[in-house]
């Protein structure tokens, strides 16, 4: 280690002869703007600009993928400053700022060889310019370093928009939401760099226990009665083109399965009608999820919303943890899925389609070879999207393309999307994402599968052009 | 790009240090005979022995890898000149060949990193000797180029065959067939040359619509009565039997699961009249097709043919598609596939009876680890086939070695298989799988895991001997 | 090949610019003490520590991993040398020590590419000081040469364990074990050195022919009448408490699934009275040996014994072979395992338990990425295993690390267990494990992902301290 923290300019390309190669790709695409068009920052960060509170707060406890991993060896999700959801929890947290940064730190390297170590190195060095490495004894410092840091001006969120090279930034909204963020930050000119994406999960799973409110609130927000399967539809409909008009180019849909099997509607209806009454079974909630992922598809036919598809994730495995501190803890863990024969209705109905768009993420590998990339690779509507989740990673996104181009190309991918709520890691994760491509076409050429002018072509539209394609503009 | 394309001796070969390793390996294959135990190339072609009709039926039409990934991109499977299966389907097929070969070439982009590609290169190159890569400036001017090559009588199908350094190439016949193709070709002295392939698919499943018309030719062609289960099985007896005077040295089976549970006689006997009514079950004619591979197996052990197996594709994705254009056309897509307990039967009953020859291949890139490499690596029976399809690329190629070799070394595999009814390509994809072998022996050698001895000789028995003795001759 | 057989220093280090860094990382791990925490040598080869009788018996017949291979290449298991578990097979079995040894070095070339290749190099080479490598050439050579080698004192278990730099070696026991031979080694003073392994399998599936009477001799040996469900349980304790006097750290369990279900314990005790009247059917008794593993881990937070789960093994796959030669004999074959649905009762009860540690292994890679990682990231009580069986091999170990290290990191794996009964096998095993590890780690450091210090504290760490850690002492 050394004192004078830096990175080196060629981390993540391969070793050898390969990355002089990657090198010159990766000189093509590093500061092409960046194109985020899944993400999870709310957009009243942007609307509110106000600098961020304190390191942990902006660091560690609002990030899933390292509280859960200092969670695995000894820490409390409360000893890392992660807040219980009701009041009478009797769980004491963590509330000092500077004792949660200094855990972290000294479990620092438990990251090893992970991407969340690869993207906080960047945003540490890139994005706040420290030059001490986390560390026991280098923890007060940092903390010090970073509080300064952020208190100035230039670490506002729309500052850091701008210095990121963020060319347009998707964030996630219920169906619900009247997106008055969105509005605000449109009268402010940013209505076209910061657009919503329209999620209707909890609406379309009619067991939850929110469910008959937010079927409520529907209704109200949308000025359409809900309260039966045809208004019900109707006021998704409404919900939608008001997600257009704000901006919005794609929904975004969580399902555990990726069943889309269309059901008769008067069956739709009669589960809706039973769902209202607290009388439908858990296998007719599961028919009339699978069904309305149908209708969605059938929507974006009508109004041109791009369909993201992202299943397979068990939410909330530890049910204890998730009655105390809500979802997103790091407790959600994949499971197989199934695709060739789950997307088969919606890609029999419109997988041809010319104004249909379908993106499927998902978290189980074995699907890229097997079933994603074949079919990608002959429906027109249907694209991969980038490597998801725990599979954003660099060996994760190397085994994608090796997965999937043999079969589907490049063409028949979306580029990278980030898929965070830590703002401060998009930058690193686009780099990334960059240098991982890069490093995968120097190989191609290397081995004389490609000439070196297409690699660069294709560089540049993996990371720049092919996600604006995939998720066009409707205004 | 340049203007005289060439390929480089080293394409396809590791990059590095392992480079030098793989060329000396490979210069040991490069030159050996092609054994080709495994194709879809009509008899008739070389019965028939003209010239191909123009650079759009030769390349493009028949190639359904080629076909989809236009497709899914914005062409139509009639846009790529394929005919509907019926006269008054109202679609309008491109006919114009110039056209098809153009949009082939102006979307060559979408090929960079498939196989396809790899294979293309080496046919243009190697096969026709065109010195221009394909794209919307060049393609004009190639269409008029490889016109003028595939009239000249270098180029019909017999003299492709040797100028390929084919030694046999095997052909998939119905069961049905009467194999004149094989027949004339083996009065002008190619009957050792090219040789049927026992296929029985769709006499095997019951409830297919044509089932009981193929019954009633099976039993014409014959002479034995199958309207009844025992004639049924006396008749497919009958057949193998004449293909094994034909020359065949196989059978080979593509059924969606791999299940091989044999039915006590007389349950076989009741589904099979009640199929002849029209009465079978989807649940009867699944049973009845897994224990059809069970004595398909049983007839193995008496005649000889070795049995292939290649489960898990969901043929006809899209039934629209299907009922318009016919099968083969770019829409089947894989399935998780089981092997330890579908399998279980016919390894039990015939793993180890020295007449009995099982060849298994896959879809399913996650049961080369955990289920095939292990099953061949204990019954003697039982070899595993070359990567299939999606799989038969380069670095499918790759991953199949470095998932099956640990558990079933090289010698419970078969080498390669072409798997093809693109004729110009068969030389294209042996010599990849040589490359590619070549490359993984590299490694090994590299680190010194193996001598360079044994990797020689491992790789001539790869490309060769191992072909050749898993398809032994039956007469 | 050369007359004077050596192995390469850099032996199964990366090639190219990898591998100074790879060599100077494994340095470090070289010569460490073996910390063999997973085994199956009988603690009675220590106890009598006997000269092995011959290079067959020391190499061959007892290794299922060598045994199969030839078999599944001709052989038979009984050309091998292993007997029939009963008398009256009336199976011809090679008894000759010479001939076996010969089949073996004439069919050398099959193991190329394989860890058994690999380890046995090591073995003769290191272990054994021989200078030729087998083959039908030298087959008698080496065989006299070995058998002078292995009749010295020098070679005996004992002095092997000092020779191997063995620190500690756990046997695998069966519960109802007295283990008299671990008495005897403790009263030898190699009772810390040589410790037992609590395996209750047989116990845990009532339908087995065999449980009754295990059942009655586990109430004989614990003093615990284990003819009803509670008294069962009891015993259970009491014998685990043994093992926990007798210096054991840990269970282990071979379920073929990893369901961990808890039934109520009326139910469980329902079960047990049915299946000790011989009337359990085989979905009880499927659904009592899931609640067991979760009654298994309960005990584990009383006495701290750590859990060692490895499901998806599907034993005696050929049940002729089985009848005749017993289990263990090549034809244990895997299938597709679930681990986020089956671990959850486990996990959600507790796996936040501070004396709890659950250690699972796979035999299924496709559940690296998906579910083990993601599982082992987030709950403290659970560690990966090291990779199992078919996959402890140069490229299986590589993929493992690849698969899991970006989601749960280096520390929530356990480093290796070398899982053998072949014990001159062990050093080659860890040898091979810190090469890999070494190589991978290499790799991270030349893409700048951690630096050398980082890499090389990782590497002692995996090599030595996890394992040591994740099995503690418990007196």
């Amino acid at each position: 280690m050394t004192d004078h923290w830096t990175l080196h300019p060629d981390r993540a390309l391969p070793a050898g002869e390969l990355r002089p190669i990657a090198r010159e790709i990766y000189s093509h695409t590093a500061s092409l703007p960046l194109v985020s068009m899944h993400g999870h920052v709310d957009a009243a960060v942007f609307a509110e600009d106000q600098p961020f509170p304190d390191p942990a707060q902006l660091l560690v406890v609002p990030d899933h993928y390292l509280v859960r991993m200092l969670v695995s060896q000894g820490m409390t999700v409360a000893d890392m400053g992660v807040r219980p959801v009701t009041a009478d929890s009797g769980v004491a947290v963590e509330t000092d700022a500077r004792t949660i940064w200094k855990r972290f730190c000294e479990l620092w390297h438990l990251f090893r060889g992970t991407p969340t170590r690869y993207w906080l190195e960047h945003e540490l060095v890139e994005v706040f310019g420290v030059t001490r490495r986390p560390s026991a004894e280098t923890a007060d410092a940092l903390f010090d370093e970073l509080s300064e840091r952020i208190a100035g001006p230039e670490f506002r969120p729309r500052a850091l928009f701008e210095r990121f090279n963020l060319e347009i930034l998707a964030t996630t909204d219920p169906a619900t939401s009247e997106l008055p963020h969105h509005a605000a930050l449109a009268e402010e000119g940013w209505g076209d760099r910061i657009v919503p994406t329209f999620r209707p999960d909890p609406l379309l799973h009619v067991t939850r226990p929110d469910w008959t409110g937010l079927v409520d609130e529907l209704s109200a927000v949308s000025g359409v009665d809900a309260s039966d399967y045809a208004g019900y539809l109707a006021a998704l409909r409404q919900r939608r083109r008001a997600f257009v008009a704000a901006g919005a180019r794609a929904t975004d849909h969580g399902h555990l399965s990726a069943d889309t099997t269309e059901l008769p509607a008067e069956e739709a209806a009669r589960i809706f009608a039973a769902a209202r009454r607290g009388e439908a079974t858990d296998a007719e909630a599961q028919a009339f999820s699978g069904h309305m992922l149908f209708e969605m598809a059938r929507m974006s036919t009508e109004d041109g919303l791009v369909m993201q598809l992202h299943p397979g994730s068990l939410r909330d495995h530890d049910a204890a943890v998730a009655a105390t501190f809500g979802p997103d803890k790091g407790y959600d863990i994949p499971v197989a899925t199934e695709y060739t024969r789950s997307l088969r209705p919606v890609l029999e109905a419109f997988g041809h389609h010319p104004s249909f768009g379908l993106i499927v993420f998902t978290l189980d590998e074995t699907t890229f070879s097997r079933e994603l990339a074949p079919l990608a690779g002959v429906y027109p509507a249907m694209r991969l999207g980038a490597p998801w989740w725990f599979l954003d990673s660099p060996d994760g996104m190397r085994r994608y393309r090796e997965a999937v181009t043999e079969t589907a190309g490049f063409y028949n991918t979306t580029g990278f999307v980030d898929d965070t709520r830590a703002y401060a890691s998009i930058p690193a994760r686009h780099d990334l994402a960059r240098r991982i491509d890069a490093g995968y076409l120097a190989r191609l050429v290397a081995e004389h599968r490609i000439d070196l002018d297409e690699a660069v072509e294709t560089a540049v539209d993996l990371a720049y052009h092919l996600p604006r394609a995939a998720y066009p503009a409707l205004r």
